[in-house]
C-alpha cells in the first residue's frame, strides 16, 4: 500500500497533509517534508470506516492531547465508556486510546470507534494477553500468532495507532533484572511481554519479526507507537539504565519503520522528576532522529495520588517546552481506581492546558488567544471571557453561582476596589 | 529592636534560628549565615502574641506555600473567612494572608492572627485606602499618615511580614504609562498607590519615606515583602520595562533595608510565559542580591479561569526550580470570585505539590517522601498508601467509593492486569 510517508518521501501533497496543513496554519509542504523526514507523523487508518480528520502530530505542530478510555476486568460497561468518549472529545481532547481489557472488547473497541470519530489508538496486546488468559490459562501461554493476530485485528477495524511494545527485549529485560528497580515494572504490555520472554525463554516475537509488523502496518497505513514498556514507575527509578536501553532498542526501530514506510512514534516515561525532563526529550529527539514524542504524565512526584492529573500537567508542561509533541492525559484517578467521566473531563482539560503553555512558546500565533481573552478581561467583558474560555461552563457557573451584589461589573474577589475597575476610573480616565 | 537580622550578622544562633534549623533538617548556622546575607528570611513579629513557630525562606530552604485569604467589599463573613484559614492550615499551607478589604477589617485580623497561629501576612495599604474611601470619599484622599499608620497598626497586632508596594513610583508609573499595556495594573495596592501618584502629582510615601518604613519595620521585627505592584497582568505584558523597572527599585530598596536591619523579601509576577519565568528568577536574584523571591503563580497562560490553581500550579513548579523560594497560591476562583473554602483547599494542595516537586531537585532529602510512598505502591499496601499522601482524605475516599470487587488488593484501573500485582507472580517469584 501506498502509505502516507512513501507518498511524503515522492513529494506527493495528499489529501491528508492539506487538512493538517489546514488546520494547524501551515504550508501543506511543511507537513509534507515533516512526514518524508519522519519528524511529524500524520494518523490515519486507511480502512478507518469513520470520516474522521486526520491527526497531525510532531516537530511544528501544535501540542496534542490523548484520552486514554477503556474497560477492566472490575469495571466493563459499553455504555460509561461511549459517554467517557464524548466527554473527553466535548473537553477538546485531540485522540482517543481504548485500552480495554475487560467485557466484549472487539464490541467495545468496535462501537468507541464510532462514538470517537477523531485519531484513535489501542495496544493489541492486551488483546493477545487476555484471550490467551481466558482460553490457555495464562497470559504467558500466548502465542506469536496470537499477538500478531490481535495487530491485525484491530488494524483491520480502523485503528489509526497501535502501541507496540517492540523494546522489551531480551537484552532490556535483563538490564531491568540486574537494576533491582523499586517498582520494575508498570507497563501492562510491558508486564506481559517481559513475564512472556522470561516464561519461554524467548524473544520478543514483536521485535525478532518486526517486519512482520511492519507489513501489517503498511498494509492499513497504521502508525505505529513504539511503546516504553519498561517506563519508570516512580521517581526513584528515573532515567535509568533499562529505560535507556529500550529507547535506544526504538530508535533502530524507528529507522527501520521509515524504511518500510510506515509512521512511528515513539512513548516516553512515566515518572521523571522535574529536572530529567528535558533530558529525556533531548534524549529522545537524538535517538530516535526526531520521532514524535508522546509521553505519558510525566509524573513529578509520587506522592500526590487523587491530584495526579495535576502532577501529570506539570510534568506535561515541561515536557511539551521542552519539545514533546504529544501528551496523553492522567487523570485524578490514576493509581487509584478506573477514571469515571467526571476524571476525563478533569485530565483531558488539565492536560490541554500544558499543552497550549508550551504551545504559547512553540507557536507565536498560539497567543492570540491569550491576547484577546486578557482584551476580554481589561474590558470587563464577562460574556467574551466566557466564551474564550478553556471551560466556558466552568466560569460561566462559577460567575452565575456567586456574581457581586453591589458593584455588577465586578467580581467578588476584589468588589468595588477591582484594579481594572479603578484603572479605568483613576488613570485611564485622564488620556 | 535587636532585630534578627541583626542578631544574625553578629552570628548570634538565636532560637528562631534553631527552630527552623530542625524544621529544615540544617544547622543553625547554616540559617544565621543565610538570614545575616538576605538570602534567607526567617519571618515573625516580636509582639506577635500568639506561639508561632518562625518561618524560614529561601536559598536551600523547603519551598514554602502561603495561602491569601480574607474579605472583600461583596462578601464579609468573619466565619467564613476562619474556616477558610483552618483548612488552609489543614491542607499544608505554610502562612495566610489577610487581604480583606470588606467588613470591620480590623477586627477579622485580629481574629485571623488567632486562628490562624503560623506565618502571618497582610497588606497594610488596603486599610488606608479603604479607611480614606469611606472617610473622605475616595482613596486618592488618603494621606501619608494614614499610609504608615495602617502599617504600624497591623505590626503592632503581630502581623509577620507586610506587603508594601514600595516599588510604584513616579519613575515606574511613567514606565506603565508609556509602555500602553494591554492589562493596565491588576495590583489592588498598586492601582491605589498609581491613582494616588497621579491624582497629588507626588511621590509614592512609601518610597520616598522608605527609612520611615524601616523604622516601623525594625520596631516590630517585621519582615517586609517588597511588593510587585506593576506585576503583568496578562501573557501579553510579561517581563515588560515598567515590570523591570519596579524590580530594579526594590533592589535598592533591599539594600537599604539590610543595612536598617530590617528583613526583606521581593515579590513576583504576575502572568509569565513559561520559557521567561527561569529569566525572571534570574533577574529577581541578580538584582536584588538573592533576596528570597515570592511568586504569584505565575499564570502561564489566560485561558483557562475556573482552573487557574492548576496554571499557577505549572508556573510554581517552574518559578521554584527555576530558584523561587516562596509561591503564593492561585486558586479555582481566580478571576471570578471571592474563593470559598474548597478553593482554598485545592489550591493549597496543588501548591504544595510544585512546590514538593521543586523540593526533590533542590533537596536530596525531600525525595524520602516519594520513595516511602512507592515501596508501598510496589508492595500494593494501601493504607501506607493513605498515610502518606498529600491529601490522605481524598485517596481514602475515592479507594472506598470505587474498591474492586474481584481482585481485591489492586484497583479497578487495572483490574487482574495490574502489572504490579503480574510482576509479583511472574517475574519476582523467580528470584
Amino acid at each position: 500500500m501506498t502509505t502516507l510517508i512513501k507518498k511524503a518521501r515522492r513529494g506527493v501533497i495528499s489529501e491528508e497533509f492539506k487538512q493538517v496543513a489546514e488546520s494547524e496554519g501551515l504550508t501543506p509542504e511543511y507537513i509534507c517534508r515533516g512526514v518524508a523526514e519522519g519528524r511529524i507523523v500524520v494518523t490515519k487508518n486507511a480502512a478507518r470506516k469513520e470520516v474522521i480528520e486526520p491527526l497531525g502530530i510532531g516537530e511544528g505542530l501544535r501540542v496534542k492531547v490523548n484520552a486514554n478510555i477503556g474497560t477492566s476486568t472490575e469495571i466493563h460497561d459499553l455504555e460509561l465508556e461511549k459517554r467517557k468518549a464524548k466527554i473527553a472529545i466535548e473537553a477538546g481532547t485531540d485522540s482517543i486510546m481504548d485500552l480495554s481489557t475487560g467485557g466484549e472488547i472487539n464490541a467495545i473497541r468496535r462501537k468507541l470507534l464510532e462514538t470517537a470519530p477523531i485519531a484513535f489508538g489501542t495496544v493489541p496486546i492486551y488483546q493477545a494477553a487476555i484471550e490467551a488468559r481466558s482460553k490457555k490459562g495464562a497470559i504467558i501461554h500466548m502465542t506469536e500468532d496470537d499477538m500478531f493476530r490481535s495487530v491485525e485485528k484491530h488494524a483491520k477495524d480502523g485503528v489509526d495507532f497501535v502501541t507496540v511494545h517492540c523494546g522489551v527485549t531480551r537484552e532490556s529485560v535483563e538490564s531491568l533484572i540486574r537494576q533491582k528497580r523499586l517498582m520494575g515494572i508498570v507497563s501492562r504490555g510491558g508486564t506481559f511481554l517481559t513475564a512472556w520472554i522470561k516464561y519461554n525463554g524467548e524473544e520478543n516475537p514483536l521485535y525478532k519479526n518486526f517486519d512482520y509488523l511492519l507489513e501489517i502496518a503498511r498494509e492499513y497505513d497504521v502508525t505505529l507507537s513504539l511503546g516504553d514498556g519498561l517506563r519508570p514507575g516512580c521517581i526513584h527509578d528515573a532515567t535509568d539504565k533499562p529505560q535507556v536501553q529500550e529507547l535506544i532498542i526504538l530508535g533502530d526501530l524507528v529507522d527501520r519503520a521509515r524504511e518500510a514506510g510506515v509512521q512511528s512514534m515513539i512513548e516516553g516515561p512515566g515518572h521523571i522528576p522535574l529536572n530529567q525532563i528535558e533530558a529525556n526529550v533531548r534524549l529522545e529527539k537524538t535517538i530516535c532522529k526526531n520521532a514524535p514524542f508522546y509521553v505519558l504524565g510525566p509524573i513529578i512526584t509520587d506522592v500526590a495520588p487523587g491530584y495526579d492529573h495535576i502532577v501529570g500537567a506539570i510534568g506535561g508542561a515541561f515536557a511539551a517546552l521542552s519539545g514533546a509533541d504529544f501528551l496523553c492525559y492522567v487523570t485524578p484517578a490514576e493509581h487509584i481506581a478506573l477514571p469515571e467521566p467526571n476524571d476525563v473531563k478533569e485530565g483531558v482539560i488539565v492536560t490541554k492546558i500544558a499543552a497550549h503553555a508550551a504551545d504559547l512558546v512553540r507557536r507565536r500565533e498560539a497567543s492570540n488567544w491569550d491576547y484577546e481573552m486578557s482584551r476580554a478581561r481589561a474590558d470587563l467583558n464577562w460574556e467574551k471571557q466566557f466564551e474564550l474560555a478553556l471551560d466556558p461552563k466552568k466560569i460561566r457557573t462559577v460567575r452565575s453561582e456567586r456574581s457581586p451584589k453591589k458593584v455588577t461589573e465586578v467580581c467578588t474577589m476584589c468588589g468595588e476596589f477591582c484594579a481594572i475597575k479603578m484603572l479605568k476610573q483613576y488613570i485611564r480616565a485622564e488620556h
